[in-house]
């Protein structure tokens, strides 16, 4: 049904067409009017939907989380779009790798229904002038190194809220800060929409899976596993009782700066919905890093209940 | 239906209830998850839902909204809202006139199908966080005068919007910019909705109505006709060829400067879309107006295209 409009307006920002791979069918757009079509065929059949928001270049982690939306849902778009406005100015932007093809492939394998591929110009206007802003939650952790990055966020999570209109949407906990804001962006704008979060899944040696893994080289790799380690040893402390933030803060930033290749950015402990900075744990505790790895930012985090 | 949920945790904040007057039936509600819970019911009957945004205080030009929204739709929601986060420090909001069982006479004389009057506890949690904000079209006009009230407008039209999920929602022209930037939102933020303008709805001798016309005395009553006097004779000029915004401004200013009671908050010609000033008229132009009358701050414009 895609491939029809390929001739109008869009043809030259956007694409469209049908993966057919081992008879499996699965449809990519590039297109707005495209997913909403398609969505809204799937609500007159009474189907439910479910939105797995990813920048690309996906990964067993992204896969856990289509998997789990296959699962709960009767049908399930992928969205793969680096977006531009959540990268800061000097951050990786051109960098960040990008690899369809390969996301197809997982996507079809893993039984998703349709990915959402857009141009920057079909989600930007260039007049585009409406941002989502959180205060609060967005503040600390990452937002203080990326002062930006949870605005654009917010921002394009809401369009993607808005073009697929899915009945759930399931996010990492890798990213616990984003999944903090997107929960309370859903509460506080009243969006009739199921927040899942999915816990992080780790390579064989402890390494958070992330898509920026692959800018380190083979020492940076080896010096990334400082991160986990920290947390392993951090959620050992708390398991064994420990509840005062320094002690437990203190001794996992020294396992990362044994590693002469590793630079803290933050080692932070605060509540896991509001982002507020503890001094003791209690109640459902986040305590989140990020650290450079080389020129490479990399984060890594546990939440437990206490 | 409403009525059950009553004892409910939200019964202290909210109310709920069925107004039966002459026969007609027409429900209001103070709680969100019950507008949800009717819409979606509506939805699954296949129906279409309008809604009318309002502060409440309901007249002619309410009205003339809620008239195209019942000729337009299945069933019509009129919210009944004074939003607090759009009004400023020093602005309205305590003495910005209630009288909700008027109201509801006026909404079922026309045929409105439910009304949505939360408290603001309903609308804003304590720890309330998330905002919709705009540049470029929310900054000039109004928006230099009272520069937090169109992050206000968006962020309740847009909880509105998610908590209604209307087909079609309606606004006065009277509050163009308020129009532009709803249009901006919506487009950029990709929500499925289409926007509906009025025209704006006058008093016999001319005067643009409006809520807080309520503020005014009799001798400020008489000297607020400067207001549409302006406009007319704004209209006029541009009818009879003027494209000069100079000219066209200037003039508009002399009829309000000589009324003592009035004082110039500003008087300008835009882009009706962008808000971008313009020095000639072309295209879809917004030739708008805000004036204290004593201490009243009252609005006009005109849009022509030329």
């Amino acid at each position: 049904m895609f491939a029809n409009k390929l001739a109008g307006r869009y043809a030259c920002i956007g694409f469209a067409g049908v993966v057919r791979i081992g008879g499996i069918l699965m449809e990519i757009t590039g297109l707005i009017d495209e997913v909403r079509k398609q969505v809204k065929e799937w609500r007159r059949q009474g189907l439910t939907v479910g939105l797995v928001p990813t920048m690309g270049y996906l990964h067993e982690g992204h896969k856990s989380l289509i998997d789990r939306a296959v699962a709960e849902n009767d049908r399930v778009v992928v969205s793969d779009f680096v977006n531009p406005i959540q990268f800061g100015v000097n951050e990786d932007l051109d960098a960040y790798p990008r690899d369809i093809e390969a996301d197809k492939r997982l996507c079809r394998q893993a039984g998703a229904d349709l990915i959402f591929h857009p141009e920057p110009e079909e989600m930007y206007a260039p007049d585009f002038s409406t941002y989502v802003e959180m205060q609060k939650v967005s503040e600390g952790l990452c937002g203080k190194t990326r002062p930006t990055h949870f605005k654009g966020v917010c921002t394009v999570v809401c369009k993607l809220f808005h073009i697929v209109m899915p009945d759930r949407a399931y996010f990492g906990q890798k990213d616990a800060q984003q999944l903090a804001v997107i929960r309370r962006m859903v509460r506080d704008l009243d969006m009739d929409i199921q927040i899942v979060g999915c816990p992080i899944i780790r390579e064989a040696d402890g390494l958070a899976k992330s898509s920026r893994n692959t800018y380190l080289n083979e020492e940076e790799r080896r010096a990334a596993l400082v991160l986990s380690r920290a947390v392993f040893h951090g959620e050992e402390m708390m398991k064994n009782g420990e509840r005062d933030a320094d002690t437990i803060l203190s001794q996992m930033r020294k396992i990362i700066e044994a590693e002469p290749l590793a630079r803290i950015d933050y080692v932070e402990m605060t509540d896991a919905d509001s982002i507020k900075p503890l001094a003791r744990a209690q109640g459902r505790v986040l305590t989140a890093m990020a650290v450079y790895i080389g020129t490479t930012r990399l984060i890594d985090n546990f939440i437990m209940e206490v």
